[in-house]
């Protein structure tokens, strides 16, 4: 049998077990977790080296040797996240609706775990902690198939888990990886329905896309942001544009930054060269349609191209729009139904926006870089789900749970 | 372009209208709905007589052209239907949770119609009406693929609708039929995200099995029901055999039948023959362990694969167990996580079970036929989701609504 068809036995056989364990066993294993990673420092970073030295000799570029990285520092943040775990709510058991029928059968609505998560990501070792953290905190068994580059990391960690899960009241086999990082091996895990319940992919679009396109299994989608901000007529020129540098610059790199800024023409009239100014001053580089070009220098044109991506960089798009109802259409038309905000004082333009856009998050006078499991107060983050079904936007605990309807009945027959 | 591209582009373009309409607006285009079905029901009819004779033509089994037909009591019960659907809650736009975060920043989680549907179903053409009317009551647009044996009734229904919908407030393009039912326009989809939300199969095992192994839409999956009734050593004689009798008999063919009863040896010694003896009375053709087969005559030997059936017939598995947890095993390995029963008078065993047995719907001292959607007062139904994400169990209204955080700020920066 192969290596991942066996694991995925093992963790299938921990769900039953695992689902009725209680909140306090479940965080006493967290507990021992975070005790164990800082126990086995110096094992982990050994075993980490040898990634980052393979990485180096293959000419990785410095930035992904930096996100391959676990030192002393970034072993007790996944330490202390474990403990900060263990004081969250445990949404497992909880009675979400209750009510009797006609006929006197009691029916009670209650969470429950998913079962078994696939989990499919790309370098960052932390990753192998954190889902596996996520799932066992909601009574989860997880399969992890993390990328070759960090595989002597994640062994180790996997290791550490175990060694942890054997201390616990929690079974043994509820944590395991996929050492064979094939592509062959992950086609073969997004079909694996009868094993897992929800793969979910984290990493780069390429990486998303192939899960998304291939899996049989369902996926929780983590997708692209492509986020905007539309300043309107009556947006206050301080707010505007404090929103906009910290919605672009704070750190651009991640989904929920802004991509294109759209301005209402009177607005833009008045204070779209302030707004070029501050942007500019914060090395930002502008690509802007004739109107935006004529109130700055130099400011490249901005092409459909500049509306369809997600630069992921200092770069935004500039397009000043006559109404409300033209910024609504160039969201819904290009983005990607993830952040998107609206600066104004008309309320009933708010309104509209908040309605008609179609996205996770709208928001009114705020930046679009809350939208976060933990900005949101939900203490800890599966990820930002772009799709419709199951959650969408920011996930937290309650998003690794299914439901179960316990009926009560004293002989009821239909 | 194709027909399947061009209607799908034509639903995806009502989606922000359908998204704003007010209840009162989609419950007038119901009952307008409704008035047009009674008032066209001539055409309907001849048009349905297209199918049936083209169905007896082609050989079809009785009970297929049964299943096909559309005659004055049918379209009458259908535009009742539409009435009954028009008086339901309409869940879109309710705040399900509001929250403030320390930074003043304001957060509603909202509902929101899903977007587009895309239904794929087999011969019954009430489907037509009943996947349309649901989706118009949520906001949502649909596409729908029906069976070629039921082309004309679906072409007749789908205009009937779009008559509806041109007197109404709604978008005349929010619901739309692929005419051409080739396997390759299915096959294309199945891969159509960029313009269907979800997809919702709902006909037999093989239809649905295909879209699950194929799309890369998300699926909401309405399994098989391979359903247990555990009769435990307390269980009181006279309501474990009417439940057994009433989960069994009443409708065989439907999903939420039982298809293995599970007898604790105690209670097998001294009441196994009287349940033998009733099952037969009622018709019931029985496949027994030995334990089973001493107890009463005409019983065949239950192999593996009964315990993997779901029969939909009038035949039951008789297995005997030691233990509850023998039950729980046999489910957990057998079932296909839709509804299990336990009767019993002991509570202690009653939680065991309800809290080890993975189903959408676990009952105790009840008949596992309740799980529907108008049994549990949702007042309608889309299916019954054997998947764990997003819906489980009977779906209603919800099932076919998605989230949105709506944020209020006063210049909020990250």
């Amino acid at each position: 049998m192969s290596d991942l068809l066996q694991k995925a036995k093992l963790v299938k056989n921990t769900t039953t077990n695992l689902a009725t364990k209680t909140t306090d066993q479940k965080n006493n294993a967290l507990t021992i977790l975070s005790r164990e990673l800082r126990e086995q420092k110096a094992f982990i970073i050994s075993e980490n080296n040898k990634d980052i030295e393979r990485g180096r000799a293959n000419g990785l570029h410095e930035s992904l040797i930096d996100r391959l990285i676990l030192n002393e520092q970034r072993i007790d943040d996944m330490a202390e996240a474990l403990l900060q775990l263990a004081e969250l709510n445990d949404p497992i058991g909880d009675v979400m609706e209750e009510w009797s029928r006609p006929n006197g059968l009691n029916i009670q609505k209650t969470r429950v775990p998913i079962g078994v998560v696939g989990m499919i990501y790309e370098a960052r070792p932390n990753v192998t902690i954190d889902a596996a953290s996520l799932c066992l905190k909601t009574g989860n068994a997880v399969l992890l198939r993390g990328s070759s580059s960090a595989i002597y990391s994640n062994t180790a960690l996997v290791k550490v888990i175990q060694d942890a899960l054997k201390q616990s009241d929690l079974p043994n086999d509820a944590v395991q990886l996929i050492e064979d990082t094939s592509r062959e091996t992950a086609s073969q895990m997004f079909k694996l329905n009868d094993y897992l319940d929800v793969l979910i992919p984290r990493g780069g679009k390429k990486l998303i896309d192939t899960v998304v396109a291939n899996a049989s299994v369902p996926v929780l989608e983590t997708g692209a942001g492509n986020c905007h901000l539309f300043i309107d007529e009556t947006a206050k020129k301080e707010m505007a544009i404090e929103i906009a540098i910290n919605a672009k610059t704070q750190r651009p790199s991640v989904c929920n930054a802004i991509e294109t800024i759209l301005v209402e023409k009177n607005w833009a009239e008045n204070h779209l060269s302030e707004l070029i100014a501050a942007l500019q001053d914060a090395d930002v580089e502008i690509h802007g349609d004739s109107f935006t070009m004529a109130k700055g220098s130099n400011i490249s044109r901005a092409t459909e191209e500049d509306y369809e991506t997600e630069y992921l960089d200092k770069i935004v798009a500039i397009k000043t729009v006559e109404t409300v109802q033209e910024a609504i259409n160039h969201i819904n038309r290009y983005g990607t139904n993830h952040s998107e905000a609206i600066i104004t004082e008309n309320d009933a333009n708010a309104v509209t926006f908040m309605n008609e856009v179609d996205a996770a998050a709208v928001y009114h006078n705020a930046s679009t870089r809350f939208t976060d499991g933990f900005e949101f107060g939900f203490g800890a983050e599966i990820g930002i789900s772009t799709q419709k079904l199951h959650a969408r936007g920011p996930m937290g605990l309650e998003a690794l749970t299914s439901t179960k309807y316990l009926l009560h009945g004293n002989g009821q027959i239909k």
